[in-house]
């Protein structure tokens, strides 16, 4: 899986990509992540990559052209993505996650910045995608997130055994309560039924737990269409 | 505002602190972010910080001795929040980022990582959070959405202009489409009503695409109650 960040801040993500499992994946080369900065597209001496709205109003403007020239420097693989990390896109999820880490050789991610991107941006991008319903100062973090998820689902970055694992959001529930040693903890005590060696009960308990969690907190993804 | 950020990656922060609009603040010192290890609140030669599942099961869990310890080492301010990053958590939002910049002083945040935290860490938390349905390899990327998204509502950190738009979330909206130089791209051109100099239709144009842009793509914001 090759991806082609498009960012004015390539240096945010210098830690971030060397760090836990997503270093160590990157370093057996599961995944190539390319860093592009528009400013490198620019064709004025000041290198200017924004300018003020058409129509007046606070704040500068991404210039379509050299994020445009970004996107068109890079080599283009069979299945691609071109992704545009905007509050207005629909929200980052596990299911898109997993459709990326499968069907996909190559995703290509726009980070915003300022005010906006010119919208004339969304004639090359196949998909606008948000992290949720917030504001950040830029992309960057949007694109971390993107990267750690998709990578952590290719084969490889994950243990086996981990990976058979039924996860959150892979069906729709919460996670069950986790425990371990000590079996109490500041009168905290673990509950009986995970140390009574009874495989049967503890599955119960564990399916009980993941249900009655997700019907108090998330009852929003019981009722979804799956 | 202070930060006491609890992780096993300390090193992932490096880069993402430096970057940008938020180094900027950092360095301006509009908030400190401590980062705090449990690794070295271990007490064994081995400085474990996980231990196995009691019921079984695949991976490891987050023993809470460690967490404890780190979360305690840190001074307490008088208006603080202890927040535990998991997807079982309720979703961050603009009104929580706000909510956390304008009445405290401390955000604690603990980042989860492999399979699970221990339960009983429940009882020091006052607020378990979820950046989005998806799972990643650990806490440090909802860890630094956090930190980016109330820093940058702290005032100092956005120049008092943009401070003062009306932003995206703030009014359940999204945003209107932005554009600037040139008028005409790749034949593609800026609408007509932003170079027509006439403000009021200017302002009608923007408020009806934010509206537009709501119902098509987020209705569930239009649903919300306020």
């Amino acid at each position: 899986m090759r991806f082609d960040i498009i960012t004015l801040f390539p240096d945010f993500f210098s830690s971030p990509l060397q760090s836990g499992l997503l270093g160590k994946a990157l370093a057996k080369e599961i995944a190539q992540i390319h860093l592009v900065n528009p400013r490198d597209f620019t064709t004025d001496k000041h290198r200017r990559v924004d300018d003020e709205p058409y129509g007046g109003g606070v704040g500068m403007v991404l210039k379509p052209e050299p994020i445009f020239a970004a996107v068109e420097s890079v080599p283009i693989l069979p299945r691609r993505e071109i992704i545009l990390l905007t509050p207005q896109g629909e929200r980052m999820n596990q299911s898109l996650f997993r459709e990326w880490a499968t069907n996909f050789d190559q995703l290509v991610v726009i980070c915003g910045h300022y005010e906006g991107i010119d919208e004339r941006i969304t004639h090359i991008v196949t998909r606008e995608v948000s992290l949720g319903d917030f504001v950040l100062t830029g992309g960057e973090i949007p694109a971390m997130t993107l990267i750690n998820g998709v990578i952590r689902l290719l084969p490889g970055t994950v243990g086996k055994e981990e990976s058979l694992k039924a996860e959150s959001f892979e069906q729709q529930l919460l996670d069950y309560p986790h425990y371990t040693r000590p079996a109490d903890f500041r009168g905290w005590k673990v509950p009986d039924v995970l140390r009574s060696g009874n495989h049967a009960e503890i599955e119960k308990w564990r399916q009980q737990q993941q249900l009655q969690r997700t019907r108090e907190r998330r009852p929003d993804l019981l009722d979804r269409d799956l």
